[in-house]
């Protein structure tokens, strides 16, 4: 359809082999359902996380039973090695799975087992700046009882330059095998991006870890973000299907499917399941760009106001929505 | 709420005066409705546009009455003197009344009467490619009528760079105050963008003219491409309310405006407009991203045959358009 020598053939048009993708529908997804997912669902995005060539599948939290207990929260709250066998047995894929580790919200010494007794391949640890230094003890309990590490430092819009060169160097000197830049907030415009990307990975530099991107969609930006990321030498690229993800959602699976021209990815069974699966669910659950998100978004605020507001009588009372949080500021 | 030192403090918390916003909220988005918009509703977003520090509002084409009927589209199709008049009497404030002169599509011999005897302060030009030497003759009649007259070089994500190029030389010497990158089929990734606005700014130097970007938002980019066009060096950025547009629409205003640090614009009232306009009538009218729409972005088609697909028995039914689509490639 379009000629071979237009404009739009420059570097996108190759693509880069050690780019990895983690889909974290059922992690960040289940955050609007509080984990309750059941299991033909979460079964079908096994199977189209395989059939697309996904990395990594982030099937939820390794949460606190006491914090989050088990009569409040879904099975993808806690990820119990029964849960998860369930829905694949011994994982006979190629696809690693993954679980999100919270710092003071997860028992790790106990509630996670040596990695010979269980199906997960990875714990990504999550954390604040503040807690570093339990996020790397929480890397190395991972990595000794044979685990891949993450680190996921999250709501880096709000962190000091000075305090996240140290915490890099810090991470830099760890197990973790990736640490992501996270926009928690969905406020980073995509110059922010690229010049996190290259001070992470200045950082990371002979340290021998990716650097990856989780970005949420509050300003529309969730997609375009992940390609600048991509394109500034990002190589761990965290999407959900549909976008689907706590507020504004995350970067669309089937949008980064279509941007990464590796062979290996598959955008046709993505596509079976936003049509199959998250269509309808649409019609009850609400995630997506609303103009709330992007209100918080510009104002590089925490969503809670904005999902709290998406949940109330009025959800598309976006003056009052704006008034109200100006006079917060 | 934040700390002064964060990492995102770098370059968009500056603004530069000389960027210009076009609203097209009435002419592009009057492509879901053929331009038959109430004079109320026209009337609002006028007011909003004032009050937002809009610098251009778009409000229609300057169509053929002969290939488009009055009986079958409506007054926005023509823009007319009065009824352009109706909306806003002779214009008493400083925003600049734009008009679309399609290729082909326009007598602006006849249509296009002078300046002087008109509310209508900008004719903008659009054409394809081989378009180009009407175009110019178009540009020249408007600019000699006493117009301000801008070119809109359409689905340039087809046009072989050497044609461009050759294209823009000529526009570089022609009246033209403007000449606008146009994504016509929401195709481009912010890469191209880059290159594209760099092309053009390096084509227009020493000729005095501005460059500027219009998005379509079929890979929910269009927001990002325009960032990435200012942040290259456009000056130029169109935006529609609530992104309403042809297809996948455009680049929200709401997003542009809390982009912009520019003090002149605000964003309070365009927020208004999306809670008592838009929300309403995206209930009965459709646009923004979707799928199918993603799908033609994504190989660099033509919305045309997402649009018959999201008018039909089925919107979302995803997997179908898409081989359907493939199978056409």
């Amino acid at each position: 359809m379009t000629d071979e020598n237009t404009v739009a053939n420059d570097g996108w048009v190759s693509y880069r082999p050690d780019i990895k993708v983690l889909d974290c529908t059922i992690r960040d997804g289940g955050l609007t359902t509080d984990h309750n997912f059941d299991d033909e669902m979460v079964k079908k995005i096994y199977d189209t996380l395989v059939a697309a060539g996904v990395d990594y599948m982030e099937i939820g939290y390794k949460s606190s039973k006491e914090i989050y207990s088990k009569d409040q929260f879904g099975d993808w709250k806690h990820c119990d090695e029964d849960s998860i066998r369930r829905i694949m047995d011994d994982n006979p894929s190629d696809m690693k799975i993954s679980v999100m580790a919270d710092a003071e919200r997860t028992n790790y010494k106990t509630d996670i087992i040596p990695k010979d007794d269980s199906v997960i391949d990875c714990v990504r640890v999550a954390c604040y700046i503040h807690q570093i230094p339990l996020a790397i003890d929480m890397v190395k309990d991972a990595t000794d009882k044979g685990y891949e590490a993450l680190l996921q430092l999250m709501a880096v819009s709000t962190v000091n330059t000075n305090d996240l060169e140290k915490a890099l160097e810090i991470v830099a000197r760890s197990d973790a095998s990736a640490v992501y830049i996270v926009d928690s907030f969905g406020s980073l415009y995509s110059e922010q991006v690229r010049n996190l990307t290259k001070l992470y990975l200045k950082a990371m530099e002979g340290a021998g870890k990716d650097v990856g991107f989780h970005g949420h969609n509050n300003m529309q930006l969730a997609f375009a973000n992940t390609i600048e990321s991509i394109v500034s030498g990002g190589n761990r690229m965290d999407a959900t299907i549909s976008g689907i993800g706590r507020g504004a959602g995350n970067c669309p699976l089937e949008l980064l499917m279509g941007f990464l021209h590796n062979p290996k990815f598959k955008i046709r069974p993505v596509l079976e399941a936003c049509q199959d699966i998250f269509k309808p669910l649409s019609e009850t659950v609400d995630w997506g760009y609303s103009i709330p998100y992007a209100i918080t978004g510009q104002l590089n605020q925490h969503p809670r106001e904005a999902i709290k507001w998406r949940a109330g009588d009025a959800p598309d009372a976006y003056v009052p929505f704006y008034d109200k949080i100006m006079e917060q500021e």
